[in-house]
């Protein structure tokens, strides 16, 4: 079991073992009460200029040594991953293309 | 979709629109990325004795006009739930008799 405040602000690092981001929050499905999204924060200096990516939860798996989440999503994926707007979150269209970008499964199926 | 940096501290309304705690975090399980409780926060001051109850996240509802969250379940029926040591979250029979408690359905099938 997850604890969502011990969640925000882990740090995510790639498959090298390089950090590269930490977990800002989590975005939850209301309907199926599933966990869809991690949005990750990168770079930015004191929350300015922060960009902020969502990630399938799929895709992380914590890591006890580390003390934090890896995934195997590397930077240049996510730098041509789908682009999205502000209501992302409520955009289908926008979360199959990226779920497929991805190869991982729909969660709202 | 629901964030979870929202989730934290948010109001747990009854039925009867009387507020009966505090939403302290969300337990995600692991397996299969579903948010299994809201950890609920009672009473206390300044976090010194304050009582937590995990409720199951089917018993919550979001109610806009209220800005929090509603639920069926009574400050008795809190009071009579099974008993609970500090790893509840991972006893499966505690689990499954909370679950069976409140009539909902368990998450982990």
């Amino acid at each position: 079991m997850i604890s969502s405040d011990k969640v925000n602000g882990t740090a995510v690092y790639s498959r090298a073992g390089e950090q590269i981001g930490t977990i800002d929050h989590l975005s939850i499905d209301k309907t199926t009460g599933k966990v869809a999204y991690a949005v990750m924060g990168f770079g930015g200096f004191l929350g300015f200029g922060e960009d902020h990516h969502p990630i399938s939860w799929g895709k992380l798996s914590y890591d006890t040594g580390l003390g934090g989440y890896v995934t195997d999503i590397t930077s240049e994926q996510l730098e041509g991953a789908p682009a999205r707007k502000d209501d992302w979150y409520r955009d289908r269209d926008w979360e199959a293309r990226t779920h497929d970008y991805y190869g991982v499964p729909s969660y709202w199926i």
